[in-house]
């Protein structure tokens, strides 16, 4: 799949598994398209790959799924975070990436702190996809961008090849699932799949549609529990800006970055440590909530 | 999993393969617990297990995928579609399952025709999914209702185990999976991802989000084309009303269930014959358009 020059996907010829002295031959290869940074991609283009070679000391690392931090706000010499990361440039890659479902070339570097890292050199390690992204305080106290990368192979999908030919016609990312558990459909009964920010019932001609939506995320990093003061029921549409980061929930129900107030239904509590976990999730730790409150 | 009595989910103990007798057996094991019926389940609670067992001249059986027909409307006699079908009780089920994303126990009887069928009796072949519903002519020139069953095993799934006591923990199901293909990714940017049906773009806070929709389904029994003519650029509320039938659109692109016209972008041009494919899905023949429009 070419775009606007970037090369996203798979390079041909290039099996995952493949090893790479240095950085140098890495970029001959076009796995990696740079000698220096950790993320290759635009925000017009999305990213192309990424490279886990250590260092950022919020990595996580467990081989089908990583937690990757974005780059920027780092000392030199130190290598702690130093200031605030903010979704730009390749930070903002990452995230169109995300939006428009592309995968991400995943390489591990011998100076990587995992289970899956190779002895000496660069591993490609085939394409993951960014299935979540926020923004919260990383171990050094500053703002960090967080992404959730997974592998796609062991979810089984194609994998598309980086080739300068049409992509073949069956060619299909995922751009968006849902999952649900039998929690979330009691709490979309207890609401009556009113969406909680716009009060809509999505009428499909048999019967109202909404979707559960847990406030801190389900797995990891997260590992929030699956009980209804940990859901919300939503419209898919606004399931989208919630997963997007674009609105958050006070205490009070009040929301940050939309209009209007959470909806409630008899029954179904929200918990307000939860509503805190996914603002600190998203930057708004309770400084900051009180200063932007104050300047409302 | 249980709700409201149904058994929804994996029966503790039986195994995807377990072959039983007959129809009795099956009833006792709680695998299909009606004699007659080829669908267990009610609009309340989802459908619970169906059995593929021929007479359907509509049904095709690819194994991990499955083109099911829904209940009714059946000479005794012939076997021939004598009349039309609705999503009414056992069919409507089917859409709950799909709606809720609840898992169906498929069965595979003796008398079946396809690439699966047992040697004899009845076959328990796990869990499926409800993908896709929808409501065509059959061959016999009534309405039937059909549904793509897909299995869940083939997509590496956790399963639900059918027990008395809490749901473990983790346990999801997925609810809709969204799709993308490059094409889609154009289709998206010539409307600068505003909703084709509402106009909006929805704003994540890291740019707009909208999704591809193609008006003839890619792969069986429709295998429509990946290109920018059977594709809709929608915001995921209309995506999910599109999927569900909620609405059609006209070749002239007025709309058929909602009120207003389809947006066009300069550049893309919506191919008549996916509309009218679109339409013939959700059983809006030639003669029917015609008639509904002359009573609007």
């Amino acid at each position: 799949m070419s775009s606007g020059g970037a090369m996203i996907g798979e390079i041909a010829g290039i099996q995952p598994g493949t090893i790479f002295a240095n950085r140098r031959e890495l970029y001959d290869a076009g796995v990696h398209r740079t000698l220096q940074a950790g993320i290759v991609g635009t925000e017009r283009t999305g990213a192309e790959s990424v490279v886990l070679s250590g260092g950022y000391v919020d990595d996580e690392d467990q081989g089908y799924e990583v937690i990757y931090t974005g780059r920027g706000g780092r000392d030199q010499k130190t290598g702690r975070q130093v200031a605030d990361q903010e979704f730009e440039g390749q930070n903002a890659a990452l995230v169109v990436s995300r939006r428009e479902g592309l995968p991400v070339r995943v390489v591990r570097g011998a100076g990587h702190d995992g289970p899956n890292t190779p002895e000496r050199g660069f591993r490609y390690d085939g394409l993951y996809w960014v299935e979540d992204h926020w923004r919260e305080r990383g171990r050094d106290g500053f703002f960090v961008c967080r992404y959730r990368l997974v592998d796609r192979a062991s979810r089984n999908e194609e994998y598309p090849v980086n080739k300068q030919e049409p992509a073949p016609r069956r060619l299909s990312t995922i751009l968006r699932i849902v999952r649900d558990t039998g929690m979330s459909k009691q709490v979309k009964a207890l609401h009556k799949h009113r969406c909680q920010i716009c009060g809509e019932a999505l009428e499909t001609g048999t019967g109202p549609y909404a979707e559960g939506a847990h406030i801190r995320p389900l797995g990891n990093p997260h590992n929030g529990p699956d009980e209804a003061a940990n859901l919300l029921c939503l419209c898919p549409n606004h399931h989208v800006l919630f997963d997007y980061g674009r609105f958050q929930i006070n205490d009070d129900f009040s929301l940050l970055g939309l209009a209007g107030k959470l909806r409630t239904a008899p029954g179904h509590n929200p918990a307000a440590a939860h509503l805190a976990y996914r603002r600190r999730m998203w930057g708004f730790d309770e400084q900051t909530v009180s200063s932007r409150a104050a300047s409302r």
